[in-house]
């Protein structure tokens, strides 16, 4: 089997309406900002992925590898874009480990970048909408708000909830935030405010939705080798790592709540790392809906309950999004899983301050493209 | 190190203006024939990579990976695109070698896949723009085929050589192609003719630049413990594989003939396969226009002469392009890194017909993103 592979070094950018910079700059900054976390000379850097979804229609602007590695000052790095949709960044990370793992690279780059606000909002839902079947699907006026609001309908039908339960989600997100410098939305909202904002879809409400915005996150990945000649002590390994696939379109899942490959990639994942999803200390879900973030933590119409006993905060069963997730610390689609990663990163270092999980040695970012179409669960453990 | 990678299936379909099937059926038909080629059952591919510049761009699509497993019945595989411009599938076909060789996978899928004709002319100019720098170089009107005649000018002037020399590669591709059922022009062309087409971008005529079109290349690739399970005669092995970067912008370079990141990948891939250049018994070079494939035979002004004295036809010195190059089997962007290898399987395997090379034993593959911008090189060797 292959070596093990550590994160050595985190950076990211604020997630927010970065309207005085440009795709690539959020890429760079995030990417120096890993390097130097990691404290290794940045020529290092044999490979770089970059995780994103829709720089081609909305800047214009394909070929990130090469641009990136460019304007961080290592060209020669073998580069390039790896696109999931949403899962970008989760699925990038797990190229980058590959890499790693494969042994033809030992210090490997991932950053995840999406800028989003420098478009006009229509071509962010259009671009937005292509991770979804543009022949059978998208043509029907379909978005990703509409088929989550399908999904939501389905769920509060099937299990008799009422939607204040599932609407609950972003409010713990949105009170976590407020303690990471890097979110987006640094204000706690209330139930109340989530059930009175504006209706976007049926019954999604628009504080129950991800916001667009920008923002890049980057790691640095190396080997064991690498890591005896640049020995350091805060050590965060890759444990497990594991994407799956589900048909396209959930209207043609036989359940389309099953999240059938957040299931497999979950199973393979743990299965990997060696460990139980119980030892799981600190997790990521991917709530670009709260319908999707309540699914996540468990697909059998009880998910809420942990919501609402607070099992989600720092000291729960199992501390959730304790940066903020998709909803506060923002959803900049291509960054999103990297972003997951870096939050686990902070949590798992310690160095999450008021929110900091005690103790937490085990961390899970699960992160989707679609509407769980593609799933990558990268398992982190703390390793020093 | 790694354990070997092996190609046990190879498909493609002809490429060409395929107005009655879509970027999908392309795909599926590349994948499903590479599945027959291996002999396996589809079910086994645990892995998928898409390689695709400009589907998001022409096809407002998006989420290859999960589209492409879809549909060609194989939903649940880890599978996402990967994008470096014309570089794509060369690209892809060393992210599947990584995931061979992390010992995560055992048998993994290629599909490269661009269908450019069914969109306007303009557009598919457009999005290929988008492999240079938006915001420093395609504002000012540039485009491929611009950016490359500054090149082809560059070399005529510094080397005082005479345009009818580089421009009798596509003469040769022409020849070669005649025999390439998956060839998108299999006719004849003289010198004259070239010399007569229309000037595009002085000093670039319309018969030296790669045509636009459509089409899908697919391999599987898998492990020596998959191949114990699973054996069979013809074999391939990726015997090495690697992906370099320059500056993006070739005038940005200290010497934009000097094509770095090419000499820089040959390099690699040749090492890790322990082998010379010397040795390579075919090659693939990335003639998207005539002056890239003299460029890329040798970078000092003496490759045009390998052409005149016909070392590239199968007999000679280095046969080069054997199934007529990007120029004439086509050029569909994010699949001619893999096309390149599938020409290189059907050589290794003694299946190339009147165009076969006694003895093939080694081949290498050399693929662009951009003006080698990025480069790819695989090097396969008979290994049954």
């Amino acid at each position: 089997m292959a070596g093990r592979v550590y994160i050595v070094g985190a950076g990211a950018t604020k997630v927010g309406e970065h309207w005085d910079r440009s795709l690539r700059e959020l890429a760079v900054e995030a990417l120096l900002s890993a390097v130097k976390d990691a404290g290794i000379d940045k020529r290092d850097v044999e490979a770089l992925y970059v995780g994103n979804m829709m720089s081609g229609m909305l800047q214009g602007q394909e070929h990130l590898g090469a641009l990136v590695a460019t304007w961080a000052g290592i060209p020669g790095a073998a580069a390039c874009k790896i696109e999931a949709a949403c899962g970008s960044g989760g699925v990038a990370v797990h190229q980058a480990y590959l890499a790693v793992a494969s042994g033809l690279y030992d210090c490997v780059a991932v950053v995840g970048v999406e800028k989003m606000t420098d478009a006009l909002p229509s071509d962010a839902s259009a671009a937005l909408a292509t991770a979804e079947d543009q022949e059978y699907v998208v043509f029907t006026g379909a978005t990703f708000v509409s088929l989550n609001a399908l999904l939501y309908r389905l769920y509060l039908d099937r299990y008799g909830v009422k939607q204040e339960k599932v609407a609950a989600f972003p409010v713990h997100c949105h009170k976590m935030a407020v303690n990471n410098p890097y979110a987006q939305f640094r204000r706690a909202v209330t139930l109340e405010e989530v059930m009175a904002s504006p209706l976007v879809a049926d019954p999604l409400r628009l504080l129950e939705c991800a916001p667009i915005g920008d923002g890049a996150a980057a790691l640095i990945l190396c080997s064991e080798r690498y890591l005896k000649r640049n020995p350091r002590d805060e050590l965060v390994e890759v444990a497990g790592t594991a994407v799956a696939t589900d048909v396209l379109s959930a209207h043609e899942r036989r359940d389309p709540l099953a999240v059938a490959a957040l299931r497999r990639a979950v199973e393979a994942a743990t299965r990997r790392a060696g460990v139980e999803v119980a030892d799981i200390d600190v997790l990521e879900v991917h709530d670009a809906f709260s319908i999707l973030g309540v699914l996540s933590l468990e697909a059998r119409g009880e998910g809420w309950r942990l919501v609402e006993e607070g099992q989600l905060e720092p000291g729960g069963k199992i501390p959730t999004n304790t940066m903020g997730g998709l909803k506060a610390r923002g959803h900049p689609v291509g960054a999103t899983g990297v972003y997951q990663v870096f939050d686990l990163v902070v949590q798992l270092r310690g160095e999450a301050g008021a929110n900091q999980v005690e103790g937490a040695e085990l961390g899970m970012a699960q992160n989707f493209g679609g509407v769980a179409s593609t799933v990558a669960v990268n398992v982190l453990r703390r390793a020093r």
